[in-house]
């Protein structure tokens, strides 16, 4: 059997993973120095492991087609060469995945999909597409930036210059954003006593009190629920998945946030009268995924080779 | 050399070709009979080329992933399994493959291009769209309902029954009815006499209207291609592809269609600063597209058995 690990490089914590008789684990600061990063990651899969036959290693940015890192922004890295300065130190072949797509590989064959999206709900919405059993990253790489789908022509200016993306709406951010804007014009929301201040919103905050009746969650909610829904709407109709898997730290709320999120998509009709109804789940590996995402794509790399 | 034989069946007429030592073509009525389609389908194969090795059908409906038509709106034929009825009638395997998606396949092989998306400005908008030179219809098939993208979450309602889809604003009919709206608020509009009526209004008018300076004419188009940049920057974030084909009538204006268009896609970025920037090209098979898609099709499929 071979020995495969699994690299979640993160800004702050990088997780590391071994798969051989039985799976082992770390989690290690970040460096902000790119050979220092190297150097300690090498290191680490050394005293977890000795022999290496592959690592996979995800990363928060954008990996290009011979898996390249081109931009990492969250660390400052660019045009960082991860797999050839890795494969060196460690003398096993490295494969290089972005972040989102390794969590979307994780919980795809987690859940035992085969054709899957994941919108993973955080600062941005990001964007995993499996196809075929494989990551869908496009001929050049940098493909499925969903979160970048335009969906209100002249909406909310977005992070990336353009106006009306969904991630400027289903974002975890733009949750908080409009509990804030409602907070403000709101003296007796709820929200202020639940968080002690508009600068402590968070999204679990938003759940809570609208459980509790309060108007205002209620409203920033139901239009959150509404935007989400055409995020997956047009997934639905672009890649008629078996399955939308939702991730971030709001798809803890679960069916909370799953139940209304599948009447709306009913309304729409998953994208079109008659269209197969993919499976609407939240992502159940938690921080780990990411980790055993690039486990997942090392193995499948290495079988391709 | 095998005899590979395209049949492109569209709701009034039916192209049928054969590609073996020298490619020959016909075009047939198409009967508003199921039955009576096979029959004439099988007898003009026969004519044309007596033995067949497979056929390749487009059809302009639905296609199931085992190549069975769910649904041809047009001719009305409900669950209607093409290939076995017609592949029992002449003896030859038959591939059945959506229209769009065979216009797609085709006009990528001719331009050169394994990843491509092919948005045909029609009565609808039709998706196609192809990933490592194969055509991508999702693992239930019936996926790149690209025209049902919805780009503006309140906007006008399609004839899916959603609002917004990009199909609303796009298509050749919504230019249409954009510069009729136009025309009814302005008697002086160029329009009016280039079209000699309300009713004649087509696509070509209002392009030949702006170019003389008309103002309503200038202004729908305008408009209409700041919809179709939105439909061609979201299929970039999507699918990172080689190539964006426009198809369908409107696309015979080349240039005076591409140029603003690829102008209004820059200013978006094409999705994403520093994202892969495609080629933005008109379809150039025209009306054969389908046909020539079919054979493409059938062909692949012999080589993958």
């Amino acid at each position: 059997m071979s020995v495969i690990a699994g690299v979640d490089i993160g800004g702050t914590k990088t997780k590391i993973g071994i798969m051989a008789d039985k799976f082992v684990s770390t989690v290690i600061d970040t460096p902000k120095d790119a050979q220092k990063l190297i150097d300690v990651i090498a290191k680490t899969l050394h005293d977890l492991a000795g022999e290496i036959d592959a690592v996979g290693v995800g990363v928060p940015g954008a990996v290009d087609s011979v898996g390249r890192v081109s931009y990492m922004p969250n660390l400052g890295f660019r045009n960082f060469d991860i797999a050839t300065t890795l494969s060196q130190k460690v003398g096993a072949r490295v494969f290089v995945i972005n972040d989102a797509n390794a969590a979307a590989l994780a919980e795809c064959q987690s859940g035992g999909f085969t054709d899957a999206v994941m919108l993973t709900l955080g600062t941005g919405v990001g964007g995993g597409v499996i196809l075929g059993g494989k990551v869908f990253d496009g001929k050049f790489g940098k493909a499925a930036e969903l979160g970048h789908i335009i969906i209100d022509v002249d909406g909310k200016v977005c992070g990336c210059g353009n106006r009306g993306c969904l991630e400027a709406y289903a974002s975890a951010s733009a949750l908080i954003r409009r509990a804030k804007e409602e907070m403000t014009n709101n003296n007796h929301s709820a929200l202020w006593k639940l968080c002690g201040g508009i600068d402590n919103v968070d999204g679990a905050a938003v759940f809570a009190a609208a459980k509790q009746g309060d108007v205002s969650a209620k409203s920033v909610l139901s239009e959150y629920i509404r935007y989400l829904s055409i995020g997956v709407v047009n997934v639905c109709n672009i890649f008629r998945p078996q399955a939308v898997i939702i991730g971030g730290g709001i798809s803890n709320q679960g069916e909370d946030l799953l139940a209304p999120l599948r009447a709306e998509c009913e309304r729409l009709n998953y994208g079109y009268v008659g269209a197969h109804k993919p499976a609407l789940l939240a992502a159940k590996l938690g921080a780990l995924s990411g980790m055993y995402g690039a486990i997942a794509f090392a193995k499948s790399k290495l079988s391709e080779a």
